[in-house]
């Protein structure tokens, strides 16, 4: 049996014991960021985390108007500065080993600056959690599988709920966080339907992978579980970036995944649909949206349909999933992916 | 004769042409910067552009410690959310045509909330520049190649000038980017070199291109370039990130460009080098350091060793040559990209 697949399935239960054990931990950095008014959040991560943080930019920005930078960490790490992240910053470190050294230089240079200082990591020991005022703990049991999954949507999840405890005037917004569990929990039932669908594509050298809005952290995340996993040259784009001159790469067959979950970014996504169609790529569409999918070569239908905010957590199970098989299709063994190691420690 | 290598060439007198035109129009922006006490910087772009705004938070955090974030215009054009974008936020617009919708609607709605906002545009009368207080402008004359080659160095010159302006302390910065300009044009030179060992690349169906620091924008915008103009999928990343993950992708033979010129970065994407050897992967070195040149299976050396900060302006050169002579190498022409128009408008 595979980590991989192993921990994919521990993923709904994950969200559920985050919703059930960290409120209070989360409700208690919602005051603070509340109380000191804060200006703008900063954000550090890598790798995996790196996507969870473009989630969290747009979860910040959109729900609560703050304005989110996403951390150069080698500005503090290779230049020695410390960009001015006073009282008014929110800085939050992103490292499901809590021992990323780029990570934790930037929130040490900041909370010694006078900035709220928070993180999110699976290891509420490690040196990153030392090193922030506000610890919220991903609590998802060790993670064996090189490729992370399940502290990736476990990161998403404490997003998610921070921003419900950040604004009391949307109490629904814990019940969208909780059925988006019970979404999770039914995409698992794709496996088998996924499994089947990637042996059509068991050849692929390197595909383009798209998203919107809050989904585009979906695409970056899945190009980077294939890539990792099958050794392919997945690119994720937004559909905007993607059409400012990267689309020029589409050929005939060539594989474009696109996720297209129901809300805002819809639209969107249905247009760049249409008119990727004319270069005759092969469509992979992740929906729900039953007309969007009959218009593509492939159709991977996520069985629900939940708030768009919280749908990166659901789109993210059909990603790993597909990642998964096309690994193994492939021969490859996406437990021990060529050159990495579990904590990569760059600085 | 093409429009892309005319336009190539044209770029140190561009540069020159911005040092001498446009100071005044820079310094006041800088005064109006330091008056109101900024306390942080928010930069919306697209494309090409995208790629300049990367270069100048760079340049921002690391020389005058400003946390800068670059915009997801979907934040406000497909969601209709404002970020709260005050008196202490500078916002900073760049597009070359002016026209791009979503990055004028973040500069009206800024401005509209009182932040400090500023342009880079080719264009001075565009909606963008009539959105913006301050407009500093590339002047870099009618831009016909679709692949934009000089307003792309044209937007990093005018950066490089709000940075030199920034800080009275460093006069010296302004005799830098006078000669990044002369190498520029030394650069110019290579153009034989680089149309000779192209020749040897012209099967690549794929590559990654890195680079770090001030020049993680050089590897995204050469990645751009020759996604748009070869139509082959080219991926860039910042050194540490590659470590994260997408290192697992290289194979024997598979192409990486590394751009690695003199300066603080300059270990981190050594040491990268000697871990990626280990794949034995095509080194495509571009870089002056002999040593670092002499490892790698393509050396493309630099003639002239600038200072760090404005070696992206140079860099660019070299990724530039080697897009256009690949995708003539290809039988393709770099001027008529598939499904690409001059202006792009996502919203």
């Amino acid at each position: 049996m595979s980590h991989m697949l192993d921990e994919i399935r521990e993923q709904p239960d994950v969200v559920r014991n985050i919703i059930d054990r960290e409120f209070h931990q989360v409700e208690a950095l919602a005051a603070e960021i509340k109380r000191r008014n804060v200006a703008f959040a900063y954000i550090a991560a890598r790798g995996t985390s790196d996507n969870a943080a473009v989630y969290c930019k747009y979860v910040l920005e959109i729900q609560h108007g703050l304005p989110t930078a996403i951390a150069a960490p080698s500005v503090v790490t290779v230049y020695d500065t410390v960009p001015k992240l006073g009282p008014q910053a929110f800085v939050l470190g992103i490292s499901q080993s809590g021992a990323a050294p780029d990570v934790i230089e930037v929130l040490k240079c900041a909370r010694q600056s006078g900035a709220l200082t928070a993180c999110i990591t699976n290891e509420p020991t490690s040196a990153l959690a030392e090193a922030s005022e506000h610890v919220l703990t991903i609590g998802a049991g060790e993670e064996k599988g090189i490729a992370a999954t399940k502290t990736y949507t476990g990161s998403l999840a404490l997003i998610a709920l921070l921003s419900t405890a950040l604004d009391e005037t949307h109490p629904e917004r814990l019940v969208y966080l909780q059925r988006a569990a019970d979404a999770m929990e039914k995409s698992l039932g794709m496996d088998e339907a996924l499994h089947q669908l990637v042996e059509k594509y068991k050849a692929m050298t390197g595909c383009v992978i798209i998203g919107r809005g809050y989904n585009h952290c979906t695409a970056a995340e899945t190009a980077l579980k294939i890539t990792e996993t099958s050794y392919i040259s997945a690119k994720s784009y937004s559909a905007a970036a993607f059409q400012h001159g990267p689309i020029a790469q589409v050929n005939s067959g060539f594989p474009c995944l696109l996720f297209a979950p129901d809300g805002k970014a819809f639209s969107a996504m249905a247009e760049l649909g249409e008119k990727l169609r004319q270069q005759h790529p092969a469509l992979i569409s992740f929906a729900h949206d039953a007309a969007f999918l009959a218009s593509s070569e492939t159709a991977v239908r996520i069985p629900a349909s939940v708030a768009e905010w919280v749908s990166p957590m659901v789109y993210a199970v059909a990603g790993q999933l597909f990642a998964y098989w096309l690994s193994l299709a492939k021969g490859l063994d996406p437990d021990a992916p060529r050159g990495l190691e579990k904590v990569t420690k760059t600085v």
